[in-house]
């Protein structure tokens, strides 16, 4: 089985970026994090991080001829407006987790909506980092 | 260990209300399902269902009396306005879990919002009836 | 043939609430009205009142257990914000027809609003407390 | 006793037009099922159809100078927008009953407010073109 | 000099519709003052009221070839949302005045609204049938 | 003269629920107060606390047939939302207090909004406990 | 009889102030204008302007104790938003005009908002100076 | 092959309304210029042009008994708020194509709202009365 | 101890302006009564009222400088859009209790929204002119 | 003559994404449909696809220096929110178009807003992939 | 040259007003910056401050007489609602420059709108008292 | 001391995009004068353009790397919508200014945002070119 783990912009300054809210264990601490569960559940890891809107796109078409067979998606900003995002994820057939490590009830309005969603399969939110490994368990298990 | 799953209005109808969208199970096998992963995980499992929105938060403020570890609430439509069972929540300081048994991405709007998350420490939505187990989890591991 | 009439919150002041409005004869009255149209008509009738959200939905989810052939719902003000009772009534598949005793051309914009007229078959608006009779011809006729 | 029941646009096209929401009968046979109606229930009924919002309103104007003693409406898409059929009904002192075949829950929210309804004394909904019927029952009962 | 007077959807109901708001002197009372005022003030009239929209439009485009030297315009509920004739309006270059018999303060928010007033070129609010004079006079004196 | 005092929703929680904003002394403490309050001014106290939507609106209605004087009403979040509360305020005639113990300027903007305050004669907000006292002056003096 | 015309912020800047679309006579050149029309039309005039809105609701409640018979009042930019001034003018009887110089079609949408009008008898809007003139014949002729 | 040229409100009054926007040819060079290509293209059109909505619904309904194979619209003022219009295209089966003549990105935002578009297989905007023959080709190449 | 109570705009008018709504008694009694009342509960009163928003400013600076203990504030139609009151309010740290003396359900949205309200410590509503009282009795209390 | 077709997000994926929607055909199709198109007009094509909404504006800030003549675009899910393409197609002068395959009357209401269509000089609809081709025609023939 | 400064309410209370965010310099300290300044730069400087809308209009205006060759002003809290300002500004064509102290970020979403912005030149925001001096080299330099 | 200067969108186009908004001047004039002041000054400069959302994230982290010590951003078209740059500028400490050429007024309004400013610590609005001297002074000042 295959798994991609895709992290949107500003997911590389995990550790740096507001540590009170997103922890302060950094980018690197997650990838390895990631690895050593691929090894205990026996799956094939795949991991990109990009601030790059097209190149998330990319990314997700590429996982469609690669039989990627799930991605784990924290679209980090874009979450809230990349209807583009949205389309690609909705093109594409795999099982689709969205996860967001903080359940982020701030002020900012737009904090509360998410568009990438509705192409989605499911969500964890608030959970850290091992958020991720939750959203790895919905694709291996379902 | 003692965790509290707490499900709102119409969620006794399990399996008889829109299974194509909530899934044939029913709520007997949502409990029985509880109760096997209560033995396999080794701690103590309360339910409770109700229709009545004082009544969950009743229940809710029983919990803080009991020394309740966590509560799973799937609020039903409560979701969407009970500011009540919301304040109910943040008045007790366990882990809380919201869970949705699917990712609605129905045409009613008034489903996007939920007014209980920002009470609740994560949520995990769009696993089925399995979204119960992994809220579990997330109140046992950490 | 069973109808089961279910009155909302505040329908058992009738006569005494507002009595320009919606009319000077109390709720008895409408009961043994419904009780002479139920022998005129010979239909098996049964009456529900609660100024409980919870009860009412608890009254729906009965009557698909007592294989009602259909009912007449006036859910007061829960007509303008309880999704739990639009849920409950989509949940079952008898006839359900909505209805209100006044044209209630209301100042206040959320009268305007019906979140419950989605989950029923049609709806008798401003016909007094001749309306529920109207509403009973609806399910007794189709 | 006077009755007339006008008919807005496109209601001449019923069974035409998607007979799957608007059934399969057409605005004949409605007309001979008025007609039936109103030797039944001894009655003088006129009937009108137009598409013209005008012409509309130039018949409710002349249903007063007529001494008609109620309308029966199906205003159509002008139920949405046309404040000028509005203002016509509102002119005129006769019993008027609002009626629409269907139960409308479209996704266009514009199909879920009545500009003309405040104009109105009651209104019946979702019960086909016997929903006619029943709104000149309205009339002739009260 | 040559004046227009367009009157709109039921305000041939003068005297009839809402006497308390908007006066109880009747159309035929509102010609025969603007008679006598053209006689006064030496000015060719010419009158016109229609309920149909349609028809404003078209007395606005035959103005346009009888070379018309101004236009009064009491768009009644058209004021509040035919785009259709403000564009009529606007594709005509004499002089426009709207009028409006009351200084209508209602509930209703579309009431506050005039879609054809940006066409014209003043307006006269809430002086009774005078206003109409006073349009009138508008036009002449400029 | 008789003065009842009702709380709604999680009040029976103070000194338990966010204690920097609700004041650290309990419901009993409040219970206490009135009660040697009653003694000082001479009057009969009734209180009642429930987080049953339903319930609050029963025991209003019974008020009613208890020729109850006044009610001082603490409706908590019901306060944001219930029109069924307000509506069986409304349906009684004696002089009815809102009060409310801090002044909320919270971020959440349905904080900012009373649906129950127009069915009643006077409001007390940001007092603390005291406010209860204030309240039921209101009801006595006048 | 006595009439009193004012007028609010930066009306004084009359001819300076973008006169392609106020026009190039000065607030001097309103005045004499006004007076003129005064000896013609043998009333009593008095003329205020300011640019505060306490004065502005000073000088409204003097008028009341000078009995002035109607107060002709453009406020200018506090015709947006002075609910202030709105008060002042709904607290005294006498026949209140507002006047408008120019008809603004402008792209700011708060420019098509009067608070002020619902406090009026009548209004005249895009007539230039003469408004004024106009403005006065609605108060002498009624 | 048979197409209806249907022309909404104020379009006969081409090159004399804006002719900066709108263009310096009138209604009659665009009747000349879609009769040669009629002629070029070798089908049978038919024109019509109103002011008034109700006939225009007129016109499609009658369109549907001619068999017409193909519509083209240019709804002008009515393409905003028609709902009728709207429902009548909806309910004929055969091809209709929008068009407009300019791509106004006017201040007014319901410039940008068409109403009647949902109910058309497609669009031209923006190429002059030259889109009228790219409206026709869209109907006869499909 | 030392108590400023400030008056807004229009209330001078007390007695005045619409005393249905607001009462018989003028502003010379208001004086009055606030006059005994510091007499009787012995403190230090100063009175204010002014139409000018930035006066209200200033006397609410100087009670700063003159160590004044409480504020007791109508801010009349001020409430809903004198920011600039609001920051005064909120730049002194004194008890400020917000009064007003009807319970104004009225149409006008603007009036159910205070944006002085945040600044103040507490708020009396519907009480008639007792409220200051009762306002005076927040501050000497606590 | 040099025209350039600009593909935005997704695109690629055509006859892969949703192809009830969006047809069969895929983009290697269009790209030889529109060669032959090149060839049977005589103009000089380019074509290109990017998920990059920067690479998209590099894109056509180039054509402005390659001298273009005009530019058929469809910015995919860009087209309801790049307003930096907006920017990038306003500040270049040649032809553009904007093309949508098809007429997505989708539930999602941002579906119906283009923000890059006021920087456009027309607009095809709804024509499947034939549509390029008549947007290609616009540029040609004007 | 010669430069006003205009600080409009509370802004005499710096130092005073909550200090963490507008820091802890008074007036007093402001103005003798300011006068440095002006002898360093060598210009002609002119402050003044007022809490009355009114006399920052009329100081405006005078400024226009004097001829001010620059205005630095600060709006205080009428910056989100001062239309009257606005326009006082709109009516000067010297150069004007809008200043705030702080980059105010704050919950209350008026804060984020300035409507006396559209009539300055330019904005400074977020320097402390030191974008006074700033505001003021826009004016001298260009 | 090291300031980097990211422009965004379109900034390349600088004399080439509107110059009566934007000025004649082209982005080569911008990097000379920038290079100019950075002699005169004495600081470190860095400039970067890029029409890419990723690619000016990527530069705002590499400066954190980098040890920047002040960012001066003119985030162009993005300034309205990229959640994502503010993430960035919001991930990163030092001090950042942000900068716009124009005071744009323009009709559309979403160019009255600005989603990055309250990541920023301060604002030039409306300088020309020379706003991004005055920026770099905040930076170097401070």
């Amino acid at each position: 089985m295959k798994i991609l783990v895709i992290n949107g912009p500003n997911l590389n300054f995990l550790g740096i970026r507001e540590p009170d809210i997103y922890g302060k264990q950094d980018y690197k601490f997650l990838l390895s994090m990631l690895e050593d569960y691929a090894k205990e559940k026996n799956f094939e890891l795949e991991t990109f991080q990009s601030n790059h809107e097209g190149a998330i796109i990319d990314r997700i078409q590429q996982a469609y001829f690669e039989k990627v067979d799930g991605i784990v998606i924290n679209p980090g900003a874009y979450t809230h407006y990349s209807y583009a995002i949205h389309d690609a994820l909705a093109s594409v057939s795999m099982k689709k987790i969205e996860i967001h490590i903080s359940n982020v009830n701030e002020r900012e309005s737009f904090r509360h909506i998410s568009v990438t969603l509705p192409a989605c399969d499911g969500q964890v939110v608030g959970q850290g980092l091992k958020g991720y490994l939750l959203a790895i368990d919905m694709i291996l298990e379902q």
